[in-house]
């Protein structure tokens, strides 16, 4: 390597579609920043540099939906109570949102992504010539025989019916009625929750992350940023948490009051034998 | 402490006044979800979160815009680089924000909740009877003489301007001729600016974080949220460029390509004497 | 759920075998902190806190010895670098450390537990009846016909020889022959070192991942703790570095000095249109 | 700048004198790895890498009674029930180890550091002429009169008397007998627990954080490390714990079993009012 391919390589090295700079100059995906301000909304500003064009006002404002809809589902879930007890630590905001956004991984934050694959399966299926109904329950039934045991996106462990769901497919219907989006997802999630109910014998309702999948789906996010989406949506939780347990005073929280103890489940007391000292 | 007592210390150790649930039912500060999903914005529920009432719409659209402009600038900035390599390691999206979001401190991240204490004092000074631009003035001399180096908000290592702070002020200027705001802190900041030009002998130009703390001071946010709002902006540049990085299949990307080593200052190679094998 | 069954199942909510407290008493796994201080090493409880009982005193030297060997591999890793960039953020070392560790994932702080369940594999079909050579090449092939690319502890892309792996490897010999340790995934390894060179038709010679897996499996640890131990030896790199540009002064460091700005691949500059004010 | 100027700057934008590297080489501060690799134990790495030099055989001891010591204090902890929590929501070790790693702040984790820097307050007053009661005495009039409640090394808010630091401290006395350390800070120590004891008319006696600061001063380390080697010290518990939860198969615990809520203490249910449809 000559050392201008090494310099041309190290120049390359950091590279990117997003943002562009000189000296007085940012733009975003090639607009100026400028004329973005007071323009683009903070929804367009999140797509523009998602998906690299700006969205149409409708597009923007489903996104928008779905954002404000998962902000928060209480301390029972452990990134709000991690937020909380990080407050308490002597650590910044920034800190207590970073331990708490951390575990929004497969389990707790990744509902969304999984859905909007199991989506996509099913509109592949159904582009290939299958009916939604039988694409959506054979869908369902290699999930089960693969050994899946909760679909991501339907049931919930708390709500019989999580309220944000029926709202916010209500949401993508009138937006599918105004032609701004296709519908064709919301009817894919309907027959599987059908399948679902059929196949479990019981309904087991779309749930929060179930609708916010078809809004992604519909305004065409690969599933990877529905939970990277989720991330953005739920460090409001995350934060507002975070602030009012900061304003308790409180020192080191802990899960319980500091009478209690945890259960130890472990050996009895022994003595260390056959260790010499120092 | 009485059982009673107990279960009673124990059942408020986890408080809140931002959500209340039940079984299908969620209410953020009273309000139930599925009313505000398709009435209440992005902003309007980050307003509602943290301050426990919904804002005007003004209000929430000047939120909004301090939000967007501050999403991104550039892989030169600690935390997008991190958020970049952080994609390579085979972590989740989740997982990258976290480690970024977690370096937006005092100094990547508190420029403006620092501005926003500063412009505070100056106002407390004028309520208590000072003219602005003497109060300005008294708040710079007493920052140098403290020892401060940088005025936090003003000044910015690579733009002579930062385009995105005239733009946010002729914004707030717009939004107080509405009434929305009373842009006393715009006329704050401009006294600050300019007492800092006559204390430099040159303009240090209000930069994008001490535009955004005129903002955040119009619309009343206490100095932490500052820095809060500030990495839920930053977020967005984060998880565009995590997920950009993720797509381009790197392995372990490191701050340099990897024919490029560090520059080594340490000892020349010697030999370890006096310990013992094993 | 009768209030008595709450309260129980509350109380057990939080348990765990590793730790009992009582006011003036700490026991780890049943044995009082006073006992172990002077008398159980740092590896020793290491040991004792992941496994439930006291290592003997070779057992924890060869623990000790995989937990010294890993712990840096320069600012180039991005771990290390992360490290380095969040310690002029303004964070703690803390901080600094979480967001490091935070990225040691599957690519780039996984390849040890991958290589001990790949370890863990052969020995199956060897105990299954399977000759060693052929249980090796045998595993092999499956992973390279499952798309695997890259053996995880096997080869390096900068070291043509890890200088690490021959010395570890020696000490698992060392440590074999006195009976300490059974050597038999000492052997394992150098088989599939042999049957990758066969395949690859060059040395592709066993890392420090590699060699270190060969120490957790002659010690017994599950795969999973390949990862935890190494995170635990690679926060001491960290740590270091982070230490040692926290006094660098410097802040906001980037992967690249200020002048230099990235690469821009996305599209020239571009009005906004379509997009009213406010 | 001249182009040799610039490649200079940025070749030295990435320094360290802590690793030096070739292809096939590895040396920490001067020394070979596969020298070190079965002579240094990990805690001597541990102290090369943050020192530059290798230490003395029972420097070495006591640096690892103090990592020893200070591994865990359950899952009242926040850190600890953060790593816990963690490992339930479908993240890796090493993310659960760094959203807990992350809260050891200037609350959790700082107590060591703040100690450490306070003993060398009062060091520093003893060299300048001091005698040892009357420095402590006055070091904590200034710091209660500066507003300290909680006098970082002193008190525990569960044990009347922690049963770590009694048996440090005795280590520590064994090591200044043999010459390895002065036992100047064992000490300083005392004294500030006597002139505590006569403040508050009580005995307040040392804590793991004020024993492990003793140990640290007499090994020289600066305050900032106390924090960053406590870090170490716990991400063992932390390690542990995590991995003792991930085996549960539990998926996101919270601070309370399903069945509980938390204590909801903001306004009643009210209607959306004063907001229009999408």
């Amino acid at each position: 390597m000559t050392q201008d391919h090494k310099q041309q390589a190290e120049a390359e090295w950091w590279s990117t579609a997003i943002i562009e700079m000189e000296p007085g100059v940012i733009r975003y995906r090639g607009y100026p920043i400028e004329e973005l301000i007071g323009r683009a909304s903070f929804a367009q500003m999140i797509w523009l540099l998602l998906r690299g064009e700006l969205p149409s006002r409708d597009q923007a404002a489903l996104l928008d939906i779905a954002l404000m809809a998962a902000v928060d589902h209480g301390p029972q879930a452990p990134s709000i109570a991690i937020a909380r007890m990080a407050a308490t630590c002597g650590v910044g905001l920034n800190n207590a949102m970073a331990s708490a956004v951390n575990v929004l991984g497969d389990v707790h934050g990744g509902a969304g992504e999984q859905a909007l694959e199991f989506y996509f399966g099913i509109a592949e299926a159904i582009n290939g010539g299958a009916e939604i109904e039988a694409a959506a329950a054979s869908a369902l039934d290699a999930f089960f025989a693969d050994g899946g045991r909760f679909l991501p996106g339907f049931g919930h462990r708390f709500h019989p019916v999580d309220p944000r769901a029926p709202r916010l497919l209500a949401m993508v219907d009138d937006y599918a009625k105004k032609g701004a989006v296709s519908g064709h997802y919301a009817t894919i999630a309907r027959a599987v929750e059908s399948a679902l109910a059929r196949c479990k014998g019981k309904t087991v309702p779309m749930n929060i992350d179930g609708a916010t999948a078809v809004i992604y789906a519909e305004l065409g996010f690969p599933p990877p940023l529905a939970r990277g989406l989720f991330c953005l949506s739920r460090s409001v939780g995350i934060l507002a948490h975070a602030w009012e347990e900061m304003q308790s005073g409180l020192r080191n929280k802990g899960p319980l009051p500091r009478e209690r103890l945890w259960n130890y489940l472990g050996p009895p007391q022994r003595p260390v034998i056959g260790l010499e000292e120092g």
